[in-house]
């Protein structure tokens, strides 16, 4: 069993920022949902069964080299603060929040893989990536899911592929998606019918924390709606050759402010870097703006000095449950908006801008 | 003569902020208003007689020592570009902004000193420095209008008293003003009544820029409102016991804000220092306000390392006038804007804010 400690260091690998595309592409996600068959869905699991799975995950993962890097946590093992702190870090969902009973989660090659254990399915592989990079996302899921496949007898069905608790997931149980960086399309008002266009050939978009988030700071998710009836490589293709376009789109976005209106984009991101510099109090809301602002002149040569990875960290570690993380406690809203900034200021300050 | 391209280095000493009070109070300011006897008042007054004017003054104060240093200007002599710096230097009224036939502009003493010659009277002296000091003030005012008055003959009226163009000159023909900075009493909003208590009392206050100007950056000119039936000691008494109320009101407003809502105060600090340092087009009116912020700031010992004289140099160097003068040519709205930022920038360069 691997050191639980750890978690606090993994799922932080893309913030590095040397991903392909990285400039609006922050990061690319892949994740396939399996059942065990002969055993119950989550939904009427008894707790023999959850414990049997996840035993024979492990001993199938250790014995083919999974384990001898990175983490392995037990839900029921990790508190609140920990468990929200995963969240952020995109390594458990929501349902894993409130649900941790014989539930884990196993995250390994520099985090860049994980593996759910009692989500809403049996398990769920995903392999999360700096920049816009799904195929090599999907080559690591792939080979663990067939690694597990070979001690593990999924549940299948000839007609309709791999069978998962929610129907959107059955199929392949594959989903894919880019979170991706749109302030230009944003301030040239383009974004609306870029959305659009995109909802109409199934794929979705959603904020930045997922289903049913808002979209703050101008970071979308796009991903695939549904995986029944199509190909991995298919659906892989489909979402890379659209999320390639909307790059193409906002690269001539970004041209068109810098061409037209040079001083006020200058100018609105200096601003945002003066206030991430300096304020004493930052909202979410407010802060997902601001280093919207300031990511895009940092892309653009406005801003000079100051790094996508620096960027990257303020993201993740100026969340809520990062922040009652370091805390080591709870926080009000007040509390942590005041925390914000502090962090802000700290991680700024790593950086020399010019 | 003196050397005329002195006027730009002139009208600058109160910006070192080392009066007393300044914290508070930025400059005091008192003027006199004089006229000779035996010649036309200005309005209808002969080519002759004012140069006449001009030279018995200049010998004058030649003889006494005041031409020692400092600057003589003929007004004509110079271009709307250095008459507009003149008038932000308040060295100049905005009467002769257009008028400046036969006008002249002495400025001595290091620039604490000065007489407006062709004004709406024949002679205007005036004594502007740092802080709250009427009295030095009133004292350099009365000995120049002493020495001026053992050669020239000053129109008077037994009963009324110097006789002047505009009645409420009349009498002593004083004006005594302070500029004072008070956004403890604007964030407390007990503003309107301390100001409203200031005119029930014979005093008025107007915006920075004098009479008819807006009120920005929570910046107040407080001064006398009429001369006749009081002496001078009347009049500057008056004047400062009501400043220091006023102080003392602005004090426990800043001291309230700092108990009641510090971090508040703090972030709007810091936010208004982080916009100024950083953003590359600043308004007249955003500008008056950020600085307002960050004077409060360095005042109540938030922002350390910053000088009152830097955002005195700002609060100077940053208006219409000055930036034209620099450019060597008129601009338009968004140039001027544009140059506000790079110069409010490169003098708070000079500081080293910790």
């Amino acid at each position: 069993m691997l050191n639980l400690t750890n978690i606090v260091d993994e799922g932080l690998s893309w913030l590095d920022g040397t991903g392909p595309h990285s400039d609006i592409v922050l990061s690319s996600r892949v994740r396939i949902a399996r059942n065990i068959a002969g055993y119950h869905f989550q939904s009427g699991i008894g707790s023999y069964e959850s414990l049997d799975i996840m035993k024979k995950v492990e001993t199938t993962l250790s014995t083919r080299g999974y384990l001898k890097e990175g983490a392995f946590i037990e839900l029921a093992d990790i508190d609140d603060i920990e468990r929200k702190l995963l969240l952020e870090r995109h390594l458990i969902s929501r349902e894993l929040l409130g649900q941790f009973k014989n539930s884990g989660l196993i995250v390994t090659d520099g985090g860049k893989l994980s593996l759910m254990i009692g989500e809403e399915d049996h398990l769920r592989i995903q392999s999360l990536m700096s920049g816009f990079i799904l195929d090599e996302c999907w080559k690591k899921v792939e080979n663990m899911e067939r690694d597990l496949g070979e001690a593990l007898d999924y549940a299948y069905h000839p007609r309709y592929g791999f069978l998962t608790a929610c129907p959107t997931n059955t199929g392949t149980g594959i989903r894919a998606s880019i979170l991706i960086h749109l302030p230009g399309l944003v301030l040239t008002k383009e974004i609306g019918k870029v959305l659009r266009g995109i909802s109409q050939i199934g794929l979705t978009f959603r904020g930045i924390y997922g289903e049913g988030s808002d979209v703050m700071g101008n970071y979308f998710q796009i991903s695939n709606q549904t995986s029944l009836g199509k190909t991995e490589g298919e659906l892989m293709d489909h979402l890379s050759k659209i999320t390639n376009q909307v790059v193409e789109y906002e690269t001539n976005a970004r041209e068109i402010l810098i061409r037209d209106a040079r001083i006020q984009i200058e100018d609105k991101i200096w601003r945002a870097f003066g206030i991430l510099k300096y304020a004493r109090a930052i909202t979410p809301e407010e802060g997902m703006n601001l280093m919207s602002a300031v990511r895009l002149g940092v892309n653009l040569g406005v801003i000079e000095g100051l790094t996508i990875s620096t960027l990257n960290n303020i993201l993740m570690f100026s969340q809520y449950g990062h922040l009652e993380w370091e805390a080591g406690r709870p926080l009000n809203k007040a509390e942590r908006d005041v925390r914000r900034s502090a962090r802000i200021r700290k991680l700024l300050a790593n950086d020399e801008v010019l």
